[in-house]
């Protein structure tokens, strides 16, 4: 890729005030290098150690915010790690509580209930605590980091038409309903369960605030529908605010010069936006 | 609702020539009338007597089409009928073999392995030959219907992120793959397992011509992500041309006013271009 001009390598953040200065080198590589393309245990241990060190620079008030790019899951546990993806790695280093991940794309804002869970198990492994968790997460999310008052969180059904009275599955009653209770008597604005594939619809319209979807592809399906490069994850529920891409690694087109920086811009704008918000928040409590 | 020019009660479909000509009142209501809102036997049974004289009107020649507006499930099942959707039973009554639900809308086609299955018996319910079923059918419909020439049927994946190699699930290599071979071997540009939270993005930018979806709201988030007013549900593989509005019964708006026609209107409207190109296809294949 021609860059407009080299990044600086620099010794810490501080050193970072002007736009494109610098790069902090973090990661020591294998002697030999990494081989292109190809994830595996040296590749996710420069991955973790990058994370790890990025936690660590915004936990010690060092930097504002972390945005991070794709990890490949493959190398990640290559390297020994248990974790099946940032979202949850993230939640360990920081110490933090069940993590939150908020999708923020074409048009609409959606927290996830369940995340990378194989399809076949998302029924077993659905709590009606996980499901207000993400209500209630969501919420406070909005009015925080996002401004919106009051926000409107629709909560999605699991099967179609939300099983139609039960004929097409029974968690909708079982499961969804007592955790949309749940979240109405924490003082969230809960509504649902919505059939998931008019939901998406009625939030773009601008019917919710965000949506809480039962799993990943109910959620990723339609946050990325407008492309991958305009979809940014944010973890809720942290201690530090953390934005990321919503694309993958995409190795297949790895030193091609075809990747593609949007999504990297769109979630460090969204990071910025964040900490603006949290900062206004700061000075507006600590007035006299 | 005020209508520009009232409905003509008519004989037949050969009446209505005329834009607007006439209503064919096929059905016998209860003599007290029906409940709104109030889906059970009685209007179950107004349903399914609409819908088969419909259909037999398009077998025996006196109507090129069928569109139909939604139906309460929860109705049908009321009025005793063993089919949980439209689209089974329009197979049983025409006596066609298993038919392929195929959404259109939100710039994308859609073509369904699973429609009416509970999320926690989807993967129970996937068999690779409906999901090359399905493949070939689009591949097949896209063709005759659609003026597709060489259609790219892209394959949706079941798992998030198409199972990681196996970590999230493993439908992707035991089901999916050999199932796209065999659309393959059956001559259909056929690609995947893709990633479903991609895979539509890249629908919509043209990448595909149709996609797979393994189950209900895998495809319907996405279809009718801007608007269920826009969506249009057409069923292949059976011996009539058949279109139906996306949307549901909506029966919390009923008799407000306030029901938004577009939906029919682009049923309607997709139905009159399928039968257009049949009928040039026919034309075609007459000449000497």
């Amino acid at each position: 890729m021609d860059l407009p001009q080299a990044p600086q390598p620099v010794d810490g953040p501080e050193d970072m005030a002007a736009p494109g200065a610098g790069v902090l080198d973090v990661v020591e590589f294998p002697p030999d290098g990494l081989e292109p393309r190809r994830p595996d245990a040296d590749s996710g241990r420069a991955a973790l150690d990058a994370i790890r060190q990025g936690v660590e620079l915004v936990l010690d008030g060092r930097a504002d915010a972390l945005v991070t790019c794709p990890i490949s899951k493959v190398a990640l546990a290559a390297a020994g790690s248990p974790h099946p993806g940032h979202t949850e790695m993230l939640a360990d280093l920081t110490g933090a509580g069940p993590p939150t991940m908020l999708l923020v794309g074409s048009g609409i804002r959606v927290a996830l209930a369940t995340i990378h869970v194989p399809l076949r198990e998302v029924s077993t492994v659905l709590r009606a605590e996980d499901i207000t968790h993400a209500a209630v997460a969501a919420a406070r999310g909005l009015e925080r980091f996002f401004g919106v008052e009051r926000p409107r969180i629709g909560v999605c059904g699991l099967n179609p038409h939300c099983g139609e009275e039960g004929r097409f599955g029974d968690e909708e009653g079982r499961i969804i309903e007592p955790a949309i209770r749940a979240a109405c008597e924490q003082s969230v604005e809960a509504a649902g369960p919505l059939p998931a594939d008019s939901a998406f619809a009625q939030a773009a319209e601008g019917r919710y605030d965000a949506l809480v979807a039962m799993y990943h592809d109910q959620g990723l399906v339609a946050a990325k529908f407008h492309g991958a490069h305009q979809a940014v994850n944010v973890t809720l529920g942290l201690p530090i605010i953390r934005t990321s891409v919503g694309h993958g690694t995409a190795f297949d087109i790895a030193g091609q010069g075809r990747a593609d920086e949007r999504g990297l811009v769109a979630a460090a704008r969204l990071a910025c936006q964040m900490v603006r918000r949290e900062r206004a928040r700061v000075r507006e409590e600590a007035r006299p």
